[in-house]
Order: structure tokens, then C-alpha cells, then sequence
């Protein structure tokens, strides 16, 4: 049995946004801007997959901006926003436990002069509005934080924070990473007082290659690639617009049923982690509660190593993560399961398991039991 | 009949390409940053696309940085090299004809406080070695121009240039936008003297949102986009292996029988430029030779503006640009017609016209009678 459990480092398309691509890759191949009919015809394709989109935030088709994924959608929120904002003042904040492509650029702007404040977590991965208040300052002009944690699947308190953000201090912008988020959880970014939305469209079943960020009318932003023009002169470059119309399809199809569709990942994220509790040395990290997203699992085994663990259960058919396996493939040190208080020797025995609406009962019996088998005979022969 | 002959502003996707992409998408649908099995495939994909295009330049798989397309190779290029090597100086020389996404690219490192120095151009659109020989300095880091350009099709003394650079100054980067030339033109950069050289997919029957940068081995280079560290940290982000691979098999085509293919497409064009040379009115801009590219004929006509004819010729079927159509599609005047000395009359009324390897003689021969039926219409009734 072949049982893909690691859809938070990719999924697999959805056979209708591979057919839209299809089409516009083969028949309606025109580039958006040509002034004739051909041209006409991709931009429309980019202005209903923008529709579609923005319906499933309640948004303005124009607030959406085309990327060529979450990484620079992430960019462009963090280094676009510092250098429109820079002279309102040079101190940023974002959180402990962000995915490398938010980390990273903040790692950049220090390089360039700003002050960035890392919020802390507690140990189930939850950053508290209480810590943020400490650390605002007159001169802090962006906050950014992820929705879902990649690793363990801790949402964070969204609303709550950007609320109080409008409310409090309605100048800085706020930037929320929700590429694990987005076909996960109902996201409003009007009412959450989300002033940029990052989302990739290869983790909800759309084409690699595709993104986008959410940009709230009237807010500033710079772009960091120059060229054409396009998509008012944030992101120059002939549009991808097959994968735009595939990712368009992709949202649609993800807000369908949504409900059923997250009821039945909680399902076996419970069905999962109740298996696997019992088990000697097994520990699931993060909160077992809805205050966790319905498609991670992390789980600590003691004694086994998180790539021992992962080659065994691969033989078995059985796909996992290591650590987040969504940066580059020689894993670091996990900076969240750090930044939770995880025991030291649990850091490099942990995997991660990530489900899709795909995922069926059938497949979780299937990893369970492959587990049962190999955990005490590999905590047997490879202890540490 | 339909016409299109507007291959320059975008190309259909090949179906062995498109074929590649699908099976990427749904079968084969792994992050390469995986551990498993699934990771291992992708990055397998990805090699054997690095082979393939390091094959039609004669470099190495380890050469080639894959990125979202031309737009992003030509920034990575020039914003990278010029964080690179601000140390060594800060003038950098380009074209006063280049493409958008070279020419938005300087005026940034103007701001961060770069000099640029415009090369000018003859009236074929050609740059001549003399007039880089007279600007360059000590404090010279890049030299960057087009191979071909986009709107007239004019080859530029790629050659000449980069084995004068690396005699004479081995240290200046030497930078090529190969965007409309890669597939037209045998491009060997070790022999050329080229450093740097900008591709992108959708030129020449590839995927939308593919494109690659050639990095020569040893060169230094700072990335533009931050995060997991993919492709040695020079291009983050999960890699669009769909459209990578859709890339590695366009590249791979386009260059089979390649001479057969250029002598297809410049007897296409002879055709075409000795039909409509008889025409009242009308003129070819740049050199009918082989100093000017296979693929695109640049067409002023008196008394007609570009976008009355554009719409004219549409309508029949036939679709072509006004000036560049690369941009955004609010055409601005073309700074290649101003830098060749094109009447200031003329500037307005020019088309270009662009084939590919699907062009037929059929179509060629309908777009003419089409040209001469409308033309002198238009002369008569739209006359400005």
C-alpha cells in the first residue's frame, strides 16, 4: 500500500486545475499582454481565477497579487513592506517559529538596519496577543506571523492579534504567512485585520509554480522583481496564467464542502493520534484540541531518529517529513520544536505527518500498524 | 484562418512538454526538499532537465539556476551580481535598448547609488564593441545587453564583446539576455565569454512560469528571494518541478535539427519581408541578413497607427504586437525604434511581426494578402 502522509511539503494536483492548465497551456496560450483577442482572453482567465479567489477570503479581486509561490509571496510581503514603510520607523516583529522563507527575509532586513523582536511560544506553539503588547513600539511598522505552524500545526491567535492591531495601532501593517493555513481553516482577512495574506497553491491541491498574496486595498508595497509592468507594476513578468487558472480552480475546489472537508481531516488526525498514544515512547507535539490544525501531526518517538524512522516507514510505502522538509534537504535543527521546549533528546526524533482531504481511514490504519511493528524493534537495534 | 504571429510576446506549450508537466503534476508529484523516495524522484526530474539544458550550451547540470521565468533570471542576474561585487565598484554598463525587465533593473542600482552607462545603437540596432571599449572604467562590475532583441530581432556582437571583456577586464561580469535568442541561436557561453545568460521557458514551446539563469561555475552571486535554501540558496522556494521539467523537454526539442529549424524560420522571413517590401508605405526596421534574428520582422507603415492596424489584421485572424507587447499593454513609445533613429512618425505605426517553429508558408502568405488588402484601406481612412 503506498500511503502519502507528508502534503504539507507538497500535494498532488487536483485533476480540474490540471486540466485548466492544460487548456491554457495548449490551446488558449496567449500572453495577457498582447493587445489582441488572445491577450484579452489569458487576462480574462487571470481575472476569474482572481474572482475565484477572492470570494473564498471575501476580498477584492483586485487585492489579489500573483506569485510564483509562498516563498515570494512571503518576500514580497516582508522586504515590500519594509522598504515602503522604512521611514515611518525601522523596527519589525515577527515570531520565533516562522517557516525559513519569513525568517530569512527578516534575517535580510537586520542586514539592513532594522530591529527585529522574535515573540516566543509556549509549549504548544500558541504566540499570546499579551507578548506582542510588551514589544510594540512607536516605531514598529510591520507585524508578521504565520497562521499554522508547518511543523506541528499550531494555529495562532490571528484574529485576535490583528484586531487588536487595527484597533490599537492602526499603522502597522500586518502580514500573516498562511500557507499551511489557506484550505484549512475560514480566513477572513477583513474582519482579522490581515493587511497581506501569503498562500501557495501547490499544498491545496494546485500546480507548483503558483501563489499568491492577498495585498488590502490602499496599503503600500514595493516590488522586488522589476521589469513589464504586470499586475500594476507589483510583480513584473509575463503572468504564469495557466498556473494562475489552475490555482483559481484549486481555491474553489478546496471552499467546496468546506466544512465536511475539515470535519473529515479531524477525523483521522483523532482516529491518528489516539492510535498512536498508546504506543511506548511516542508523543504527539502541539495541542490535540481545534486550537491545532486537522492535517499536521508531530510526533516524537524516543530512541529512533527521525530518519531512520522515515527510511523504515518509506519501505513500508509510508511518506513523512522529518522535521518540516519544506526548506532545503539537509534538515537543521528544527527552530520550533526549540522554540516549544522540546526535550533535547527528542529534537531529531521527530517526524512529521500531514494529511490531505484525500487521505482516507484506510491509509491512517495503514501507518498506525506499520508503526506498531517498527518503533520497538528500531528503538531495539538503533537506540542512541 | 487563424495566424498567430506574435511568438515573440508568448508560444504555445509543445505537447511533449505539456505531457511532461501533467505527469508531474499527478503522478510524480514530489517536493524535491522530500527525504523519501517521492523527494528523490523530483530532484531526479530536476537533474535530468539540468542535463538536458546544460546540454544545448555545452556547460554543466550544476551551471544552470531554474526560476519563475525571464523576468526573474534578469533580475537574479543583475540585482545579484551587483550585491556581489559592490566592493569591487559600482559603474555597470547595459544598452539603451534592452527589455523591461534588464533596463527596471538598472534604474534600481541607479537609486542604490550604481552609475549606468547607456550603450547607444546603430540604425540596425546594433551595439558596437568600440563604443563599450570607450566607457569602460576600473570601477566597471557588469556589462550586461541582450542577444537578441525583442522588438527588431537585431543580433548583438555577443561573441566579440565577451572574449574582448575576458582578455582585456576578466573581472567585469559579463551578463547576456538570451530570451529571445536561446532556441534561435547556438549559444555557447564558455567560448563567448558570457558569465551570466537569461532564459525563459515560454519563448520557445516550454511552460509559462519556467525560465533558467546560467551561472558560470566560481562566479559569486547573491540571491534576490530568501527561505529553505533550495538550489545552493540561490533560488528559494519549492522548486515548480512540473514546469522545470516541462522546460528541460522544450529545450531539448527545440534545439533537434536545429539548423533545420533556423533555415525554416529565415526563409519564412525572407518570404514575408520580400512580399511586403513591394507595399506602399511600408518599411522593415533593422538588417534583412542574418544579423538580425530568424523569428521577428519589425514593420512600420506610413499613415497607419500600430494599434488601428493591430486590430485590423486581428480581426482577419492575424495576431502581432505593437512594439514589444512584452510589457504591460499600455504600450509606451519603444526606446529600440527612438535608439535606431525611426522617424518620429513612424514611431506609432510600427508592428512586429514573430514566428516559431509551427509557422507554416500558408500562414505567411494569408497574413501578407491580408497586409496588402488592409493597408492601403487604412492608409486612406485613418490617415493621422
Amino acid at each position: 500500500m503506498e500511503c502519502y502522509l507528508d502534503n504539507s511539503a507538497t500535494t498532488v494536483c487536483s485533476p480540474a486545475a490540471t486540466e485548466k492548465m492544460v487548456e491554457l497551456l495548449t490551446k488558449e496560450y496567449g500572453n495577457p499582454s498582447s493587445m489582441h483577442q488572445k491577450g484579452m482572453d489569458a487576462e480574462n482567465e487571470m481575472r476569474k481565477a482572481a474572482e475565484k479567489i477572492a470570494a473564498t477570503l471575501k476580498v477584492q479581486p483586485k487585492e489579489i497579487i500573483f506569485t510564483s509561490g509562498g516563498t515570494e509571496s512571503n518576500n514580497l510581503a516582508i522586504l515590500g513592506i519594509a522598504k515602503a514603510y522604512k521611514r515611518s520607523g525601522m523596527h519589525v516583529i515577527t515570531t520565533q517559529i516562522e517557516h525559513p522563507s519569513v525568517a530569512n527575509p527578516f534575517h535580510v532586513l537586520e542586514e539592513r538596519g532594522f530591529e527585529v523582536t522574535y515573540l516566543p511560544v509556549d509549549e504548544l506553539g500558541h504566540v499570546s496577543l499579551q507578548s506582542l503588547k510588551e514589544v510594540v513600539r512607536e516605531d514598529t511598522i510591520l507585524v508578521s506571523m504565520m497562521y499554522v505552524n508547518n511543523e506541528i500545526g499550531a494555529i495562532e491567535p490571528i484574529s485576535e492579534i490583528g484586531n487588536w492591531l487595527k484597533k490599537e495601532h492602526p499603522n502597522i501593517v500586518f502580514h500573516v504567512d498562511a500557507i499551511q493555513a489557506y484550505g484549512k481553516l475560514l480566513i477572513r482577512p477583513k474582519k482579522e485585520g490581515i493587511d497581506l495574506l501569503s498562500v501557495s497553491g501547490h499544498k491545496i491541491h494546485g500546480p507548483k509554480g503558483s501563489g499568491f498574496l492577498y495585498i488590502k486595498d490602499k496599503i503600500k508595497i514595493k516590488p522586488i522583481i522589476f521589469g513589464g509592468g504586470q499586475q500594476n507594476a507589483l510583480r513584473s513578468g509575463t503572468e504564469n496564467v495557466p498556473a494562475i487558472a489552475g490555482l483559481g480552480v484549486a481555491a474553489e475546489e478546496i471552499y467546496q464542502n468546506h466544512e465536511e472537508k475539515v470535519e473529515h481531516l479531524y477525523a483521522l488526525r483523532d482516529r491518528f493520534i489516539q492510535a498512536i498514544s498508546s504506543m511506548d515512547g511516542v508523543s504527539v507535539n502541539g495541542a490535540t484540541n481545534h486550537t491545532n490544525a486537522c492535517h499536521i501531526v508531530s510526533v516524537s518517538v524516543e530512541g529512533v531518529r527521525a530518519e531512520v524512522l522515515l527510511h523504515a516507514l518509506e519501505d513500508r510505502g509510508v511518506y513523512v517529513s522529518a522535521g518540516s522538509a519544506c526548506s532545503s534537504n539537509k534538515p537543521a535543527v528544527s527552530s520550533t520544536l526549540k522554540a516549544i521546549g522540546l526535550k533535547e533528546n527528542l529534537l531529531d526524533s521527530t517526524v512529521r505527518f500531514s494529511f490531505s482531504i484525500y487521505t482516507t481511514e484506510e491509509e491512517i490504519d495503514y501507518a498506525v500498524e506499520q508503526m506498531k511493528q517498527l518503533i520497538p524493534m528500531l528503538q531495539k537495534y538503533t537506540r542512541h
